[in-house]
C-alpha cells in the first residue's frame, strides 16, 4: 500500500551537517545535549539516519501541516510579504523547539486562538519581520516526538538584531505562559 | 533522549484480531484490501506489527490530537453527554478512513471552521447521536500515513439505524464535497 509522503523534516544535532552550532540555549526546561553540528534532511527517506543509528547525538523530526490559527485575510497579507528559505546570503539560522503545556492542548479552539491571535498577536506581531527573516514552521506533537513544535528560521546577519527583537516580543506575550520548555538553538554556515 | 508517548493506535486489518470485518465499502475513490478480522492496538509499542512484519494485509495509524474546530461552548456541551468507547453492550463498530482534498487543507482555519461549523453543522450534527454511539478520532495526515483521518465508533446493534442516518447525514454536508477518498469498515464482535 502507498504511503503519502507528508511534507517532513530531521533535524540531528551531532559531529556532521552544513550548520555550525554556535549556541545552545534552554530558555525553558530541559536543554538538548551540546554539538558541534546540525545537518537538516527534507523529506526524509529509509537512508536518512533514524535514532540509534547514526552519530547523532539527537534527531528532531517534525511534519510541516495546514495553518491553525490563521485566517484567509491573515494568510493573505503574509504570503505577499514572506521571505523564502535558503538565499544565499542567509548564513543565520535558529531551530527553536518548543512544548507547549497541557494547559494549552486542553483548551477549546477559540480560546487558543483568542490567545495566540486577539491576546497575544502572534501574526500581527510577526509580520514586520516576515519580509526580511524566513520562517518554516513544523509540528511534532502528535509524531510522538518530545517537542510540539520546530520552528527553523533563516536569515541574513544584517537582520540578526531584528530577529532578537522578534523573538523576545514573542517570549513576552500570554501566549508563551503555555510555553513549559523552549530550547533556542544558533547556527551559522 | 525520552520520547514522549502520544497517544496512538494501530488498526491491523488481516487473518486475526477481536473484530470480525463485515464489511469494506469503498464511498470515494480506492478500497482497502479485503480482509477478515480487525485488530487494534492502542499504545503501539515496539512489539507492535509494522508495516511489511505480519500477517496483515494493512496497517493503518492514527494519533489523538487537540480538537481543531471545537469551542468551548461546544466541548462542554458534548462533553456532558458522550458515550465512552468498550461497553460490553458496544458489539459494533465502524472504522471510517477519509482522506480531504489539497483544496481543504489550503483554506485558512477561518474558511474550514466556516464550512465545518456553520455550513455543514457537523458539531450540532452529531450531538444528538453522541449519547449511544462513541466516537474516537484519529489524525493521520501529520504522519504520512494514506488516510487523513481515521474516525471509530462503537455502538449497540440496538443502534445501528442511529448509525446509519448520522453517516448518510455527515456524507450530504458541504464539508463531505471536500472528502476524495473515504473507506468504511464495518465490524462486529
Amino acid at each position: 500500500m502507498s504511503v503519502r509522503r507528508a511534507p517532513a523534516v530531521i533535524f540531528a544535532g551531532g559531529p556532521v551537517g552544513a550548520w555550525e552550532v554556535t549556541g545552545i540555549q534552554p530558555v525553558s526546561g530541559v536543554s538538548l545535549p551540546a554539538v558541534s553540528r546540525l545537518a537538516v534532511f527534507d523529506q526524509p527517506t529509509s537512508a536518512t539516519p533514524r535514532a540509534g543509528s547514526s552519530d547523532a547525538a539527537w534527531l528532531l523530526r517534525g511534519a510541516v501541516s495546514n495553518a491553525r490559527y490563521t485566517r484567509r485575510s491573515e494568510q493573505d497579507a503574509l504570503t505577499a510579504i514572506q521571505a523564502g528559505l535558503g538565499g544565499s546570503t542567509a548564513t543565520r539560522a535558529a531551530l527553536i523547539a518548543i512544548v507547549k503545556s497541557e494547559r494549552w492542548w486542553q483548551l477549546a479552539q477559540d480560546e487558543r486562538r483568542d490567545i495566540f491571535g486577539e491576546r497575544s498577536q502572534h501574526i500581527s506581531l510577526g509580520r514586520p519581520y516576515a519580509a526580511g527573516i524566513a520562517r518554516w514552521l513544523y509540528r511534532a506533537r502528535d509524531l510522538g516526538e518530545p517537542f510540539d513544535f520546530l520552528t527553523w528560521f533563516e536569515y541574513s546577519p544584517q537582520q540578526a538584531y531584528a530577529f532578537e527583537e522578534l523573538v523576545n516580543r514573542l517570549r513576552a506575550t500570554l501566549e508563551w505562559t503555555y510555553i513549559e520548555r523552549e530550547v533556542d538553538i544558533r547556527l551559522a554556515r
